[in-house]
């Protein structure tokens, strides 16, 4: 009898954007005159740079004439040279490219790297944070049951008004920990020096940290780490992942690397010591294949001057709207997170994130994201993106203005 | 500490295809004036049909106008549809749209349908076979240790000359059956008498087929299957794999998908029924993001009537490379299988795969894959690939005719 792995019935239906569209449908329906304004998704509004798309157009041009065949499983030397010169060793990172594993994006890299350890380590995660940490781990067995917003045997490391939404360590001892700065959903960007307390308490207690910074592109502060890797120590205990998505563009194109150093070490039972390179080496090897040809040759154009330029001022424009947001929200007397180095604005409510997302949707005709969906922390939040056209941004906070 | 998942350590290096490497470079350097030829790889040798790139340059240039943005986890309808008509519905199968799950290729679905099961399933697979079903479940800690060529607990169809190559049932009763047809590395095709015996012997044991047609597009023989729902009872019991790889030359591409009914079943522990198609679901929207929308476009376009036509041409000439592959070497008296409705052929070499190939390598600067790496069963044979130009097929062959 082929019998189902259990642990998938833990998980909860992910009802929030479904239920999100449908409430929009519903009011579209009852206002047909009325323009609704999305600002709750966390998806790009402005086409690929020029520079990558000329690169694809070279790289299929390419294609037609001669066969590119199967690529390397972890990414062609080209791509990885450039992110490990730009992204890591510019910064004073000691990174190498052969340390570098390209992939389809952040959300397999984040679900696929809990395969690499024992189903009995102790996990920690942010609250709120990226749905994706806590059910990849549920439907690998490492939760038990789920009871009032929160399954058995995780460590949510909360994030709220009261840390500025940077959680404290931990006071009990944890194995992994996710950790994603620039955050999602927050906005709330690390320092150097509370990153490196993560550092040491992961040296301390032999832990690892898995370090989601697909919105690094957004930090305009310099005084910011850009990658756990500018911290001392950090080799040894941190994987760190990367996107082109939020950076060039690319969430629909699919391409992100996770950073995995040859000397990150982990444990076996006995306390003997591994490398967790070459175990993520052949998990990759053995399950994926690479990235398609073209997208490496776009995402290493993301690289060249005009590439670099073309990003900073896309970055740029949805940091003009993520600072209109801030501003217009603030001057309404809203408790708020996020808006800079990031793209996101978490806005306390002090009410029930649903009672204030009918209020925005039906009062101003503006769609916002209930916080309820990344963890019992958002409760009473709702996160704003800054993915939008500088106009529509304009018009929402206009008819916010009106009505709060 | 974060300890690691033990089962890892059970894998066997896997030497095969570097060791091949080496032995290539070694007698390249000693006999710098003899040309190799390469018979031994499965990678395509000919560039992607030109509808494909027709489509991908113009989803390129509509990418430069207006972003995609994230496309839906289990592919674009665009595609769904076309796969759901061509390669199924026109052949009386009966798949819906909603049944085909896009993705990144046919080792990543291999690779990750294990995870919606148990740990205690008893898996059966070929030897020899795709080493992907073996190192996935070993990874998934459903072996015990690896002694004499095979792991504890696995078990192996054996597919050998006494049984053409087509295993027999299983004398015990298995859970989780990987089949593969057309077969890698063996080129044995499947009739639909024995694959229904296979479909019978699930559903009487409440078993689940993962069928691998990755290679579906090289049948020629019309009286064959050319996917399993074309036997009746399969769809509460089967799972089908397809890649764009082999068919439409996207090895680098990357582009494939997998076949889920929606009523195909399966069981919890105490017997209850649970629908695979929801937790497929649940696993892909959770760890994948889908794949490239300019790929999908791409392959949209091997459905058009001029992309129908050109992989035919393409298929048709590896399979006039196999056809003369498999006469040279019948005439030469070897025992082999393939090389028909197949790219391999897989030949009895009647001493030891290794040896086999430092003659072939040596005396006719031809290069094969020993059977070895594909489990016991293959410690006699080595494979040959159609993937290559005739005129190298046909100098191959010449020396081979010479030498042995």
């Amino acid at each position: 009898m082929i019998r189902i792995n259990e642990n998938f019935l833990k998980l909860q239906s992910s009802y929030l954007f479904s239920k999100v569209a449908q409430r929009v449908a519903d009011f579209e329906e009852s206002h047909p005159d009325k323009e609704v304004i999305r600002m709750g998704i966390g998806d790009i509004t402005h086409p690929l740079p020029p520079a990558c798309i000329k690169a694809f157009e070279s790289a299929i041009k390419k294609m037609a004439r001669q066969p590119t065949g199967y690529g390397p499983e972890q990414g062609y030397p080209f791509l990885r040279e450039k992110i490990a010169a730009h992204d890591f060793q510019a910064r004073g990172a000691d990174i190498a490219a052969d340390e570098i594993f390209v992939s389809d994006g952040s959300k397999s890299d984040a679900g696929n790297i809990q395969e690499l350890f024992a189903d009995n380590i102790k996990v920690a995660l942010q609250d709120p944070g990226y749905p994706v940490y806590l059910d990849t781990n549920v439907m690998a067995g490492r939760t038990g049951a789920y009871k009032d917003g929160r399954y058995n045997g995780i460590v949510y490391l909360e994030s709220t008004a009261a840390n500025q939404f940077i959680p404290e360590l931990p006071t009990e001892s944890v194995d992994l920990i996710y950790l994603c700065f620039p955050n999602n959903p927050t906005g709330a960007a690390i320092d150097a020096g509370k990153l490196q307390q993560w550092v040491d308490y992961a040296r301390d207690n032999k832990a690892l940290i898995l370090f989601d910074a697909a919105y690094e592109a957004f930090i305009r502060d310099e005084t910011l780490p850009r990658s756990i890797f500018e911290i001392p120590g950090a080799r040894e205990v941190a994987v760190e992942l990367r996107s082109f998505s939020k950076s060039a563009g690319f969430t629909g194109t699919r391409c992100a690397f996770a950073v995995v150093p040859k000397s990150c070490r982990v444990y076996d039972a006995e306390g003997g010591r591994h490398n967790l390179h070459a175990l993520w080496k052949r998990r990759q090897t053995t399950k994926f294949n690479g990235v398609f040809y073209a997208v490496q040759r776009a995402a290493e154009a993301a690289y060249s001057p005009e590439g670099q330029q073309q990003i900073r001022e896309m970055i740029d424009y949805y940091l003009v709207n993520a600072d209109l947001i801030h501003r217009e929200l603030t001057t309404l007397g809203l408790e708020l997170c996020g808006g800079k180095n990031a793209p996101y604005i978490w806005i306390n409510t002090g009410q029930d994130a649903w009672e204030f997302f009918d209020t925005l949707l039906h009062k101003a005709g503006v769609v916002c994201t209930p916080g309820t969906g990344f963890g019992r922390c958002g409760e009473r939040y709702v996160r704003i993106s800054a993915f939008n056209h500088f106009e529509q941004v304009k018009l929402a906070m206009e008819r916010i203005r009106t009505v709060l």
